[in-house]
């Protein structure tokens, strides 16, 4: 016996997302058919809904209902600093500290020659627009602090410097409430350093 | 910022699956804003039509899209046995097997007082007034290798034996292709309980 079709067809559903394999995605599938049916329906259309309704910022490159997005169109917001992050998730947790209020800029993706990702395959050319015709003074780059991060932050400041414009890059260090027991070399290669005088 | 509405529903939706948590949640919502449209939709289609197309055979509780399921209307399966499992899920892979032809019983769970699964949650009375109906020669108890699985199956066994019909259980012992040296005791003692002499 295979799966009816009906099932079949949600187990592929299931299986094409990323870290979701055909097991997962058969258990997934069988849950759905105990949901009551008017959460399914709201789960299909949230789907259609994400997928319709939201749109990237044609300045930013954050996701949004209308362009540009809130961030770009808040004049509260300090417009003299762009905090450039890979991917739109990474405004989101950035916000939640509720510490910056400056402007954002999505790469939507990293420099990365294993995976074939170029400079053109990244939101670049709209960031150095914003360069010539807003009045930046700072750009912070936030990309993770994983190799294929490291290698775009170097690109980017290599890129913006030049135009006479302040690149910093987020600090690296250990983790708030971590153990030096436990921390990679790395990171308390970084920490060290990165130290700073007690005054 | 919190997420645009859209995307939080679609996280929300996702997160309701087993196993789910939050940020996975965000990591599949954000990656269905990156699938093609026609994908998505169908998507979309998959989930309705497996809640609105599926049902439970009345006979056996094996999934299907007409009632009484393939197996069940299936002349020439052996209606003598019927192999009780617990979810559709076991169905499907024991049938890739391709060497067991007689008929199934799904319980949809097992009994586990922990839980609060009582005999009364489970497929049970459609299943006895199977023994009763039909000419049934042979139960044949494939719950899992589990505490509940076997409690399940004792109870079962109780039930059906005074019938006067024949009840087996699946052997236990080491799966093909794997090494004594990592089999835990439980696996070792059952797998010495049920040897076989050599001929």
């Amino acid at each position: 016996m295979q799966y009816p079709e009906p099932i079949a067809h949600l187990i592929d559903s299931f299986s094409k997302l990323p870290g979701i394999g055909r097991k997962t995605a058969a258990r997934l599938a069988f849950y759905i058919l105990d949901m009551p049916e008017g959460e399914v329906l709201q789960f299909a259309n949230a789907l259609i809904d994400a997928k319709r309704e939201l749109q990237y910022c044609s300045i930013c490159g954050n996701i949004t209902q209308h362009d540009p997005c809130d961030i770009c169109t808040d004049e509260t917001r300090n417009d003299e600093q762009i905090l450039v992050v890979e991917q739109v998730r990474d405004v989101v947790s950035l916000e939640r500290m509720h510490e910056y209020h400056g402007k954002y800029h999505v790469l939507h993706g990293v420099l990365s020659p294993m995976e074939g990702t170029g400079p053109e395959d990244l939101n670049i050319p709209s960031l150095l627009s914003r360069l010539q015709d807003e009045k930046i003074k700072e750009v912070i780059i936030a990309t993770n602090a994983t190799a294929e991060g490291e290698a775009t932050a170097t690109y980017l400041s290599r890129l913006i410097k030049p135009a006479g414009i302040k690149v910093s890059r987020i600090a690296y260090g250990l983790s708030v409430g971590s153990d030096i027991e436990y921390a990679d070399e790395m990171t308390l290669m970084r920490a060290l350093e990165g130290r700073r005088e007690i005054r």
